[in-house]
């Protein structure tokens, strides 16, 4: 058998994370989400086609052992998994969204089932998905596209498995308002067909910057202490802690776990890690800085004085000494984020700032919370970011300039 | 017998620490001067009456076993005096003014004589107090209020015992210049009736906001070592140092006492808490804050990367990132500080913020020394707070907006 | 025999460090450089004659046992040396420059030669310097001044030995370009006389500001690690390290050497001391600081939450808590610096302040990468100095005032 992985998502709404890498590179314990998807699927399936959009070809080129189809000219999941129709030969195949994060017993359900299959988790917000109505014999109605007030908390979690047939039956859908060409379109034209396997594990839709904290806050719930970098005399390490080969936790470090710190890494002296904090590899957490519940990604340096909470801060970013992150508001209220061209609420009281990679900053910068940086974009030494900054710009204090969008 | 407590001062001069509290719940080791008092008390008289205004009337509700007396109408001690003459019904009793610190033995010395009988300590600056002018055989010549060449040091403690009498020349007393009745014009009247006895113990007038620090520091000066709450490893103590209950310090800190360590506050890691500094109940100083010589009241968290010396930082204060205090002027001359519409100088080179209940700054706030911050204020990130902010004023940097009084 | 040393110039390419002293009085290791030129003469001569400028009379009149003439009128080398004319009696005597760094063997191999000689050493750069132009026999042909593309890089060192015949060629020169008399123009009429030995000890020339940095980072080179201070429990130090008498390292302080900390400085607690940092006597550097490859001098104080990176920080400076040092350009290309009007690259990616004797900065300061503050400017507080400071200038942000020279 094989599974198509749909990977060919623009990703727009988790910018700036995805100004330098797609969607499904997002990490998750320091591993990019689509090769946690890629070792669970290789356990079901001979071969993995993987749909991608052109612009981000260098990223999957990385991935050894899988067949890279380009989506050419039509948008949207269903159009997507037409571009792989000339692959597929078994009379089943596996497909699953690029975006979603499962574990193996999702796909392990999904195989059980002959024939279509759709898996469907309960969420605590169906209106942000499509709402999955099923019948007393768990054979699908129909899916319902965010409506506004969902019949239930049940929701199609993007992983499928399919007969040849979808094929045609994506042939006949339309465009949807938005002029995507959905997958769920051609499933309800075979929704009697299709068996709804409800799957209670960990899933998570990783659609909003801040997701991608919790998602990693989700995985490292999962895992085990483990030791294998070096630790100096006198750190001190609470609850459960990784840490991995090449790390080294300089003097005076104080880790309040869970945490996760990646390979090579170099923390402290005298850093405070507390719980949450994930850092990927080859990043310098240096003297006298807290970082709490925020994901760090591969590279990223920041070296000084600097407290950064419940924020994303992604590769190669350089954080100039003192700068601070600001993840409360003074109301207390919810944090909100431009998204899209939207200002929705993030839910959380707590949210810092999302900053993409190779982002500098000059030294006693203040970030309000959540404020999204663009990736490449520089700020000037001294500045509050009280707005979002585009990719590539150099941000300056209002009594500098204005701004220079590059 | 029964004593009186004259609690009705507005505390105008001791703003912005009483924009939430009368000026007798100025915390000394983290309780209320009144409670010190009323422990005191106790141990001489049955029943002790407080004078109060009705405006605060919400804190003194919280004192068990005392009977609050509201004053009304006429403003002034006298006043406040003849509000109790009702319940006053054996032939001697107490006076002490709410706003003086002092020691048991006091009281003591009061209580040893007969008839009326004021208390008087020798100070370094008389001219801000009523100066005592006495006998050969101690008997009071006159009280003269804040004259600028006083005759002698000797003045007027706030502490007195008096015979029923004292109400009938309190209603032959006419108004001061400032339109108050003041006790001392009545105690003039019986001048040579009034043994006036010289105390050589603690006394203080919290009469400014720096008079709370040097009150803690004399308190923390008579207090023994110990240690309740829970030290973690690699803790360095130096000096005396009190620790109460539920207090947890966390590795990595650094404290030179004498230091008072209120009840279940947090305390690090990583944080340098210095000589003279008193905290309250449920207090978080986070990691890499260095605090030095001020007092810090409940509920207060000052959690990453500040400094804050020579200041007092009332109730329920949040100090964003990187919030840092200055307490030392480029000229090294003595800090000045405005005083109800006045310039005052604080007597003291070094000297930081005072900063009001409630209060909320933003990160990489920097707040110049002398400055007083109301209580309810909101400091924008990155300001620079260089004149006082009003209570419930939004502080802006001039580059963004002027101010925003609320 | 008797030692002329150079000692008049008024070194503005130093500037700031020469704001308020004598190029010769850079510290090496806290110890002003003419003192160690002074200790290596002794070896080889009977007297030693300082040429001074009048300006700086304060600052020789500390050194004990040497004689002190005054240069006036004229300038350059020749007239600094045609000074001590009437001093000299032996046939023989030494000179040497007063801003060069060498070490002893630089002052033996010359006494070893009989007659003229001078000394030169092979440097990367000689377009800066005087290049030497020698025949087979090591007999001197020319000394060429700072040429665009110099024939060899062999340097005139500024160590010599004259014979008394060289006042006359003195006599016989015309003043530069630039209107001095420069001793050169007399040597190369003698040039046919005039032994040039080449050395390939340690020489350096302090000629930039950053040369500090490096003159101290070759000479902390030499030295063997000791520790003569007090070191409290729970320091971390690694490689070597120099600990002078009266020094106190606080716990929790975590020294990568090479580091050198002199007499009585307090270092700690929590302070990061990274390598090649050289701190004077007298220096207090708080908790939560870092400090990487400076030059920190005597009396200075670095009290909380800074960071000083590949910076030169003079005496009596007193930096308000979260003044933070840039050290790095976001385009990391190399720093450049004003020198006498000129902007000249420093060679160096990372280059932070060059500070000078008894600045003041306010709270959360931040200083961009080579940028000069005059001595005895002060600096607002929160202020972000993007361009040199004058000498006793009071710099103010922009949205204050443009700035206020005094």
């Amino acid at each position: 058998m094989k599974a198509v992985i749909l990977a060919a998502g623009k990703g727009e709404r988790l910018e700036p994370i995805t100004h330098t890498r797609p969607k499904p590179f997002v990490p998750i314990l320091d591993k990019p989400l689509i090769l946690r998807h890629i070792e669970i699927l290789r356990k079901y399936v001979s071969d993995i086609l993987v749909v991608i959009n052109s612009e981000y070809k260098v990223h999957f080129n990385s991935i050894q052992g899988v067949k890279l189809v380009e989506q050419i000219n039509t948008r949207g999941t269903a159009a997507a998994l037409k571009s792989v129709e000339k692959y597929i030969n078994d009379e089943e195949f596996l497909v699953i969204y690029g975006d979603v994060l499962f574990e193996e017993d999702a796909i392990k359900s999904v195989m059980k089932v002959e024939g279509n299959t759709m898996l469907s988790v309960s969420v605590n917000d169906p209106k942000r998905y499509g709402v999955v109505i099923l019948n007393s014999e768990n054979r699908l109605v129909k899916i319902i596209e965010k409506v506004e007030n969902p019949p239930s908390n049940l929701i199609n979690a993007g992983i499928y498995k399919f007969t040849q047939d979808i094929f045609s039956y994506i042939d006949k859908i339309r465009p949807s308002i938005r002029g995507e060409y959905e997958l769920p379109d051609a499933i309800n034209m075979i929704a009697d067909k299709v068996t709804v396997v409800k799957y209670n594990g960990i899933w998570m839709d990783i659609g909003r910057p801040w997701d991608l904290i919790d998602a990693n806050k989700i995985f490292l719930e999962k895992e085990e202490s483990r030791i294998f970098g070096l630790v100096e005399e006198n750190v001190k390490i609470k609850n459960k802690v990784i840490i991995e080969e090449g790390a080294v936790i300089k003097s005076g470090t104080y880790i309040e776990g869970p945490a996760y710190i990646g390979k090579n890494s170099v923390i402290g002296p005298y850093a405070y890690i507390r719980p949450y904090t994930v850092i990927g590899s080859n990043v310098r957490i240096g003297a006298f800085n807290e970082i709490k519940e925020s994901v760090i990604m591969e590279n990223t340096k920041i070296p000084h004085l600097s407290y950064v909470g419940d924020s994303v801060i992604c590769e190669d970013v350089n954080f100039g000494a003192g700068t601070i992150t600001a993840n409360l508001r003074f109301d207390e209220k919810e944090v909100k984020v431009n998204i899209k061209n939207e200002r929705v609420s993030s839910g959380r009281k707590k949210l810092g700032a999302i900053v993409g990679g190779h982002v500098r900053t000059g030294i006693n910068v203040s970030i309000l919370p959540g404020i999204k940086i663009g990736a490449y974009a520089w700020i000037y030494p001294g500045a509050v970011v009280d707005r979002d900054v585009n990719k590539g710009e150099f941000f300056y204090p209002p009594y500098l300039r204005r701004s220079s969008s590059t």
